[in-house]
């Protein structure tokens, strides 16, 4: 399959995201892909250390656009140590969140401007997605999910239901907005199903 | 007096600024001014913790976007916790090392553009200084002292002559460039002598 080579899923706590990554990058495998799996906020071990200050501690703790420049700069790190270079030796990269979660959380959630944002990301980090993957879901449900799990970032789900809910609007408009680039997932049924629905987009 | 309310002291490693900070914090209360002396990149709890992945490893542990996007991201917080709150209730700020800093180390020095990172600070942070006091000095004499004293930040030491002359070049070209806002301080002779210069700048 000559598909997308950037490829990154992205939607809400409890989408299934990180699942879907996993089983997208065992199909392109199979398929006979070389494939580099990462993730964000993470991925070399400077944005390990950024991430470590960031999901952690008081909801408050750090403010929006502190929160939106160490988002950046640890993906800064992670595309010039990581994403670039598998790109350059051929491989497909697929990324388990990126820049459209810092519009979404920093930006939507917590009222930074998308076109700052955007602004910030073309000069730091200059590189986007060849396709784009927006698992979208029941807000509530997503909840649920992630609250059974007792996911890592609880500081994130600590923040309140008004913050989701811009959130999930964000994810939920960006395929529209964007459809050049990303596509809409029903996140829906079983891990199966909505693991045929993301080969099929891609394909 | 009724003089600058934010003030910062910029300047190479050893050119005294963190000394005179103190002297003139001093010089201001014997006046009868309330004073908030800090300095960065630190500040705060949030902002030292940023502080703590900046100043310790590699000298490329961090691309030079990373660099300036975490000493921006500990500006913010330090600007909202601290120098605004200080300012609000009618202190004068004076802070060691502040924008001008991340203008000479990582755009000069670490070669991004100035015009980006004033973008970006304009951006995220939004607030300039009354008054910026440049010391400037013999880069070599200056080097010798900050080696001297086993500064902390050996890790931008380490960097090489090459980026220490464009940062010094960077300092020096910047009350020129910025007289409304910015005054060169000969920084040669003795620490009593600096100090005087440095109140007569601000009389």
């Amino acid at each position: 399959m000559a598909g997308p080579r950037f490829i990154t899923l992205e939607g809400g706590e409890g989408s299934g995201k990180s699942t879907q990554a996993r089983l997208l990058a065992e199909a392109l495998r199979a398929d006979g892909q070389a494939v580099v799996l990462t993730r964000e906020p993470g991925g070399t071990p400077g944005a390990e250390a950024i991430r470590g200050l960031l999901v952690t501690g008081e909801p408050d703790r750090w403010t929006p656009w502190s929160d939106a420049l160490l988002m950046t700069a640890a993906r800064v790190d992670h595309v010039a140590r990581v994403i670039r270079p598998a790109l350059a030796r051929g491989a497909t990269v697929i990324c388990d969140r990126f820049i459209d979660s810092t519009r979404a959380y920093q930006g939507a959630g917590r009222c930074l401007e998308d076109a700052a944002l955007i602004d910030l990301h073309n000069e730091a980090v200059g590189l986007w997605p060849d396709r784009t993957l927006v698992l979208l879901f029941d807000e509530a449900e997503g909840l649920r999910r992630a609250a059974a799990r007792g996911g890592v970032e609880a500081r994130f789900e600590a923040i309140g239901a008004d913050f989701h809910g811009r959130v999930q609007a964000f994810f939920a408009q960006l395929p529209a907005a964007e459809p050049a680039r990303c596509r809409a997932i029903d996140a829906a049924g079983s891990i199966e199903d909505v693991a045929a629905r993301i080969r099929q987009a891609l394909a």
